[in-house]
């Protein structure tokens, strides 16, 4: 499909599609009840048989990710669409140890732009947090579940998916599997048309493509609503003529600019990169996840991702999982591929991507609150004192690891806003003081 | 609404709305491709990035549980529509013992109704069977995996369903949790005007309501289409009018002969017990399965079921779970109850289906090969000479539990044929036989 064609489609498709990615990936929406006051047990959401009315958040219902509806759906997404599962195996989880310290609640801090100081406690309500996890040296020292989130429960993980998916493109380029420097078209010839065609994997990975997409949600001739609507994996509409998959609308993204130029965040890269990889091993992201990362990590349940109406999983976004096992998956990053003792992951994989990408091209993009930083096989590497580095996710979802205080966190979030220039302010030096404290132990 | 006003839409409904739960219990076909012939992945449903168009089982198709579509289907129903999780919990799956036995392979019998001998190997095709195990003794001495089924992979149970709901409600009625004596209109006060209002909780779970609902798939003007739409999770139609939900639709069910005199198997009663438990206990169906039985028997998966759109779980026949965890299920049920040497269920529970319900009410209607049985707590009771009782699903379902023999069958298949009428020929005399030449060892 030509780029004026998709240019033309664009109305018709917002107007007959259900919002589906942006249910996922959400828009900016005013500051409104706190932590406790939007709580889902609080507001009752879905509870009753049948729940009232006002009180249910179903696929009719359209706005199921707007706030504070996505306070609780962010716990419920396989309850609204269709998943895939990402399969844990049958063995024993393996056992996360605890040396849990309570003064971490008050370690204080001041925000970014602030000079008031608060606590650590204090800002896991303003972060509207639904699961905290602190693991130091390998043990945990901190976990408390908030809002829809339990234990045994999955969070949205959101662009943390985009990690997991990195992760995994690391690993085969470790292995020599997968070949970063090859053009895209060479392992995926349907993309040759497209703005991805002559990109190598590895601009891919690091999102340095030049693209003519804008993921602005704000802007309803945005180039995101036709990925919406051609993600979605409900029955189209009779009338509807856009693509119907991920796969296809890939193939329409034109080029603009240069590759390898600047940092660009714009989530298709991560689903071509997953179709890269399908390609390669025959395996989709599902299947990748279970058999390179969760069945090998003694994940304690599984995960999911939603897919589109081929199967695809959503490679950019669509990841569900539990707390403990992005702690496992932090702590197999921190320990450069081993987890109890066993190598899982070349630890040139973990390398490439600790160590960080162009900070040139990151300095394009513009991010204030992240100004140093660069991003590396769909990981966030800030560059500081600590060489931290990080999965980000809107509304607040982080893998957050600091190899110099050997400290992972991982917090899931339901923060009105989706943007994380949001959020980081009471987040990235509440990481920093903890940090600091653990060091000092 | 009225049941005319019913009647008028049910034309509409068959028109405007996807054939959901059709597709759940599906209509007779013509016997086509053999159990080789019709493998998914012979046939390679859903297979390449992206599969074929004509390969793709997806939402936009409709037809996605006609065969042999619906060999890859009933393994993936979660890659199509939206479901919830019956959590096993977090801990160890508990260890299942082996003691294989090669010879079962050649046991030989005589099919119902006819005189020439087949070998149980040779049943398994013939039954389109996907996944099969046998324990004796509480150990496994069979198991295999056919078609889209693997050791970590989920079946759908179909009308096992039923069987695991009325377990529920048996251990609730021996707790005294539930009076199975009480009118439903007591515990449901939204089904008083409909046809169970005055029925017991034990006319539901016993399947004796008499109720004006035909289940004829093979009838466009029977009542199924209706809660068929009711039932589907997805957005409906604009002009859509009829009942949205499962509680919608039952309320509108009008009553026909009296309560208590004869079986009839309706699924709908099923979808009152869980609404009169969720009422009981103020847990829905997927709770109660996680809590009362896959948290308690240490499977080794979770298991999901499908959803109408405002969440309730199909109790009538969403349930998809794991091979040897439906095994685990059948060895408890065979231990009255203990499991590991824990009590799990009362036995009362278990007993009160185990001796089975009221072969009078069972005869009326009239299935030859299963004479002389009865239904009691939505299992299958055979009164034979082993006191034999199962699950049942259609297109070949089954957990068959014989106490004689100290033996458990679970059966998984995907049977071109919907009705176990057309399976039970090649499988009953099958599991008998086995279960004679286990005693004889």
């Amino acid at each position: 499909m030509s780029s004026s064609t998709t240019r033309n489609l664009k109305m018709t498709s917002i107007a007959i599609a259900t919002c589906y990615l942006a249910t996922l990936c959400s828009a900016e929406k005013p500051l409104a009840p706190n932590a406790e006051q939007s709580d889902p047990a609080t507001l009752g959401w879905m509870q009753g048989f049948p729940p009232p009315a006002d009180k249910i958040i179903g696929q009719p219902d359209s706005n199921y990710f707007s706030f504070p509806k996505l306070r609780w759906t962010v716990c419920h997404l396989r309850e609204l669409l269709p998943t895939k599962q990402v399969s844990r195996g049958l063995s024993a989880p393996s056992v996360l140890e605890y040396n849990l310290d309570p003064y971490i609640d008050s370690v204080s801090f001041y925000p970014l732009h602030s000079d008031q100081e608060i606590t650590w406690q204090e800002s896991l309500g303003l972060n509207y947090t639904d699961g905290m996890l602190v693991l130091h040296k390998g043990k945990v020292v901190y976990e408390r579940y908030f809002g829809a989130l339990s234990e045994d429960g999955k969070h949205a993980a959101m662009s943390m998916t985009k990690s997991m998916t990195g992760l995994l493109a690391e690993i085969l380029v470790a292995e020599g599997v997968l070949d970063d420097q090859a053009k895209v078209e060479t392992i995926v010839p349907e993309l040759a048309q497209s703005a991805f065609g002559d990109a190598t994997v590895r601009q891919v990975m690091d999102m340095t493509t030049g693209l003519k997409y804008s993921e602005d949600y704000s802007d309803p001739n945005a180039d995101i609503w036709v990925y919406n609507a051609a993600a979605n994996p409900l029955p189209k509409p009779a009338d509807y003529v856009g693509p119907r998959s991920y796969y296809e609308f890939l193939q329409t993204v034109k080029k603009e600019g240069d590759h390898g130029e600047a940092f660009g965040y714009k989530t298709i890269n991560t689903d071509v990169l997953a179709w890269i990889m399908a390609k390669t091993t025959g395996k989709d992201l599902t299947s990748l996840l279970s058999e390179r990362i969760w069945r090998k990590i003694g994940a304690e349940q599984d995960a999911y991702t939603t897919v589109d109406s081929i199967g695809t999983p959503f490679a950019g976004g669509g990841l569900s999982a539990g707390l403990r096992d992005l702690g496992r998956i932090g702590q197999l990053m921190l320990n450069e591929g081993k987890l109890n003792g066993e190598r899982i992951i070349p630890r040139k994989a973990i390398r490439s991507i600790s160590k960080g990408g162009s900070k040139e091209a990151f300095a394009k993009a513009g991010y204030k609150d992240l100004a140093g930083g660069s991003y590396r096989g769909m990981w966030w590497v800030f560059h500081n004192d600590h060489k931290a580095y990080a999965a980000r996710g809107v509304h607040g979802q982080t893998i957050y690891i600091d190899p110099t205080a050997e400290m992972v966190i991982v917090r899931f979030a339901s923060h009105p806003h989706a943007k994380n220039a949001y959020i980081d302010p009471t987040s990235l030096p509440a990481y920093q003081a903890v940090a600091e404290y653990l060091l000092s132990k």
